[in-house]
């Protein structure tokens, strides 16, 4: 009903409710994607009034666990989608994401995998839109605004956060996109959080010569205003965003000074000790299931010889199936986690590479050296590995 | 020994090799790195006599099948590598990949997947290059020059093949990189190619007033020039580029005649067909899953009644751990499936946008409308779902 040129959506996890949707809103969006992958689907989807030029998209290394089968974000095979829209000349790569959830602040077990996911991200985001005039990133990235990951993709890609920047906002207090009115959003998770949370976003950025200004951001109020009911367990956003000319000293990216290259290199050290952290702990649990193969192999020969020299012959056979899924089980964990071990070491190196020469950009002296500007080219340096 | 700027390589499986070589290599080349995913790895590793700028990777979604254990492709984590360099002044963007195997030529099981490891490359390449002023892609794409996924690369790119453009080769006969004279290749397995194969290739093109050309192109020739035993079952690939400044007609992407994109149409067309084929088998595996799944199930409630009713006791409680393996093997089996379709699915819907883009291009007139540019800018259509 609202009309607008884009509409993103999370958490359509069947492609069923897509196809009604599609056809519900084909009068007013022509154009429309589903983005598919892991197991239940990435739920990830858009709506367009323009032409869809192409699109992609980045499935993440990392998403928890799969023998957490409650959480079920794992068998989701959480993604970022790519389009490229023309929109009046100028280039628009949108992006739409789901970051892992968190179903515990206090204790996350999924910090790790958040964060490796922000930055993957981030480095989808930086090396795909190198040659748009315009980069929008919607999403529920499941991040706070002073959370790490989310720092970590603002800072690395130079994206401007439509509700900060905004000077008509109209909605939820706070901007909160999971309020405790909405009658789906449990309130005991809310505990700390009275006013609700932050956590689905509106960001963008333009190239140098353009500049966008977000003229209207509202946010839904925990009730669809006809029916009562909400429409989601989450707020919808709504932004209507202006884009200009702009002269070249009004540019939209402000990550050219010294303070900008400094709040990059401290947060991408916070990241690297997070991820080398995940690391640790990867392998410890990649240890510990190594163990657990050795005393399940040890325990299968134990019963076979039990089970041919008879005595507890019964309990023997009984005992045969734990112990060979105790086996093909921590043989699973232990891969597994070797593999997540990997994908954590990626996302480190990758992290510590872009550190390496953000230090160096700032050792150098600003006069003498152009500065770093994430998102955009950046100096010289030989690889750290 | 040879000092490229550039040394790219496959199939370094243990970090510890990279190590050594890094550590041997360090005067030449003072950068470098591996590039890790998967279980095993994906085994991309690149040194470089030039600062690397900027680096990250793409693992492909599919490859292979986890119970092909004794193929293990799966394990691997198969990916491509970029990296950018900054090179007198222009932006390279140098690519590392190695698709899936093929074991079996005559009745290939991972065609499907290879053809959608083909499309992920190129549509990475294509995303990601779009500023950089010269793409230059080397690997073991494990497909002969006429194949489909090769075609497709080539297509959708505009990349120019450096064995086929140089005017100086020097190496083993057809340029292949897979020959009988190398005492680690299976002879038996090259019955039908008696000179041998190509799968290995050097691609590049440059943006429009640059102009590649291949001015030497060499391989080795099955064994060391100097201990007379091959370095490795493939043979070395070596390529001068020469870049120079040339007048816009010189162009060297020649990808905007009619021809071109008819080739591009067709490519496209036969890829879709094979993304098909695989889906349908894909889903068909998921099926036959299904009913194992269903028939354990079964034999399990048939198992406990006669464990509990007395009768044949010691058999049913012997046959509980081959139940228990059954069904949760199949759901396994049943749950990757689903995955693979999934991912095919999404490969057949990119290409198919691509394909229904470049038709449009074909029916206007080339004089009204500019042509489609595969690897550059496309014209407007809405999207295919």
């Amino acid at each position: 009903m609202e009309s607008f040129d884009l509409a993103l959506l999370e958490e359509v996890w069947s492609e069923q409710d897509f196809q009604d949707l599609r056809q519900k809103l084909l009068p007013t969006y022509p154009a429309a994607h589903y983005f598919r992958s892991g197991i239940i689907g990435s739920g990830l989807c858009v709506f367009s009034k323009h032409p869809i030029q192409e699109f992609t998209q980045h499935v993440f290394t990392l998403n928890g666990y799969p023998y957490m089968i409650h959480h079920g974000d794992w068998f989701c095979g959480k993604a970022v989608g790519l389009l490229v829209l023309h929109l009046s000349g100028l280039v628009l790569n949108a992006y739409v994401t789901h970051l892992h959830a968190e179903y515990n602040r206090q204790k996350d077990v999924y910090l790790a995998h958040r964060v490796a996911q922000a930055w993957e991200l981030a480095q989808f985001i930086h090396h795909t839109s190198k040659k748009a005039d315009m980069v929008l990133m919607c999403g529920d990235l499941n991040l706070h605004p002073k959370d790490l990951g989310c720092r970590l993709l603002k800072e690395w890609t130079g994206l401007c956060d439509a509700y900060l920047e905004t000077r008509d906002f109209k909605g939820s207090e706070e901007g909160c996109t999971m309020v405790p009115e909405n009658c789906y959003v449990n309130r005991r998770e809310l505990e700390q959080f009275p006013l609700g949370i932050r956590i689905d976003y509106v960001l963008y950025k333009a190239v140098s010569g353009l500049y966008i200004s977000c003229k209207t951001f509202k946010t839904t109020t925990g009730r669809d205003p006809h029916s009562g009911t909400p429409l989601s367990d989450h707020e919808a956003l709504m932004a209507t965003l202006c884009v200009r000319h702009s002269p070249p000293q009004h540019t939209s990216n402000p990550s050219h000074g010294p303070a900008e290259r400094s709040a990059l290199i401290s947060v991408l050290r916070e990241a690297w000790t997070e991820l080398d952290q995940g690391m640790a702990q990867a392998l410890w649990w990649a240890t510990i299931a190594g163990y657990v193969i050795g005393l399940g192999l040890l325990l299968l020969a134990l019963l076979c010889a039990l089970a041919v020299g008879g005595g507890i012959r019964e309990v023997a056979i009984l005992l045969w199936t734990p112990s060979v899924g105790l086996v093909l089980g921590a043989g699973a964990v232990y891969l597994f986690h070797v593999q997540e071990a990997k994908g954590l070491c990626r996302a480190r190196a990758e992290l510590q590479h872009v550190l390496g020469r953000a230090r160096e950009a700032q050792d150098l002296s600003p006069e003498s050296q152009p500065a770093l500007q994430p998102g955009r080219q950046e100096g010289d340096r030989a690889e750290e590995q």
